[in-house]
């Protein structure tokens, strides 16, 4: 039913590429990395700075600097000026030398859930892991802190790696794991992306010259808040989220209205053309 | 069968939200500006600069600008540090003063067609106008050139609004228009998102002290290029492309095969918990 592109190298360890959007000296991502060292051989290409609610952008009209920050047996690690996407793009086609066989984003200091897949880095490297034809998977703890405990979400996140490096992933689909900030999490759940936005999302103030600047900030607003199969609800109920999310954004469903809409008024208006 | 959130004002005019990612002294943003105007009030809030590949990013650590640069009958214009996501965030929730009834992003130069929706600023924009609920069209022509001919691109972008502000658009979808760069556009096709991604996308150069570069660049692989519904296929024949994109990126046709994969595995290694 559906493609695998599991390419795992025959005679050598999985090779595992690993970034995130929380910079390379961020705690989630270090605790990853040692969390997944038994798996196979990692390299680490991370924003050199906090990099956070960068979704997919692209360095369009800078250039970006790599540095190599780290090397010991089968982990080297980079740290790029560069976006989590431009991370992934350089990890791939100039810094690993043969195709990871799997990416993983994170662990991001912070819950992707909801539309946060939209805005966040972290998705964002994980989304172009897919592009390139690679398994790819985001991994988020729902706590901001710099000193958040990753235990629960590191445990979780190299159990999906496992079933990933096994299994592989379809074609044009990766996955999105959020793990609850508790002590002890009650299991997995494959859900939906909740739907909602964020409000109260800007916070006026003045800068020491007396002039208006706007900081981001904001509260989710769920739209389906009862649903037991989004990512929000298995969160609030003590279960890791994992919603496989798809690069097809096409929305079939509204495609035959939209033609009515458009394409048949349009060619009534000028005998078939614009 | 579809929930409308058509909210056009009864007593007002239309209210047009205008935005862009090229930047607020762009061509095709001021073409874009000249061409709706006769459909309502336009208020127009564009980066200040260049934000071109900046997708959905917002900015999350920094604070943010806004100047006003014109103010005309029925047109108010404003420039902005932030992203072009930061742009639709700040002008429906500090400076339009009502809710817009469409938002449209665009002119931009250069396509957005295909796997660039993941990428774009332009389309980042009218995905958010969707977020905040509000009907919403990117526009593109497929010329990068500042001084390129809007001429095709403005009036099949006026043709969508038209259509867009008496009909709406379902909850959750917005529109994605990409016009050919030809004298004669034939039409319009409503396209399903083109798959494939971008090869040779990393240029490896020295700076002026020797050290090594990395630019952005590359080719798009169309992975199928034969298929008469999609937006590359429409764009290849002389047709305007419109795409309905949702912000539900939840792979659904993947669930079963993901639980099946991960969560019985997990329960039957520990008892039903990880």
């Amino acid at each position: 039913m559906w493609h695998k592109i599991k390419i795992m190298s025959k005679s050598k360890q999985p090779l595992i590429l690993i970034t995130n959007d929380d910079g390379i000296q961020a705690k989630g991502l270090n605790e990853l990395i040692e969390g997944l060292r038994s798996l196979g051989e990692i390299v680490v290409i991370a924003p050199n700075v906090s990099r956070s609610g960068m979704s997919s952008a692209i360095s369009a009209t800078n250039p970006i600097r790599v540095n190599q920050v780290k090397k010991e047996k089968n982990l080297t690690a980079y740290s790029c000026t560069g976006t989590p996407v431009d991370c992934v793009k350089l990890g791939v086609n100039e810094i690993t030398g043969r195709k990871p066989d799997l990416i993983v984003s994170g662990i991001n200091h912070g819950s992707n859930s909801a539309i946060c897949v939209i805005y966040s880095g972290t998705v964002g490297a994980a989304l172009e892991g897919c592009i390139l034809g690679i398994p790819a998977i985001a991994v988020s703890l729902t706590d901001h802190s710099p000193s958040a405990d990753f235990t629960q979400a590191v445990k979780q996140g190299k159990a999906v790696a496992e079933k990933v490096l096994k299994d592989g992933l379809p074609k044009g689909i990766c996955l999105n794991l959020n793990v609850p900030a508790i002590p002890e999490v009650k299991g997995l759940k494959v859900c939906s992306q909740t739907p909602g936005y964020w409000t109260k999302e800007l916070q006026k103030a003045k800068d020491p010259m007396g002039k208006t600047v706007y900081w981001l900030t904001g509260e989710f607003l769920n739209e389906d808040p009862g649903n037991n199969r989004n990512d929000e609800w298995a969160l609030a109920h003590g279960y890791a989220a994992l919603v496989p999310l798809q690069l097809d954004m096409t929305a079939y469903s509204f495609m035959e209205d939209l033609k009515t809409m458009t394409e048949e008024t349009l060619k009534n208006r000028k005998g078939g053309q614009l």
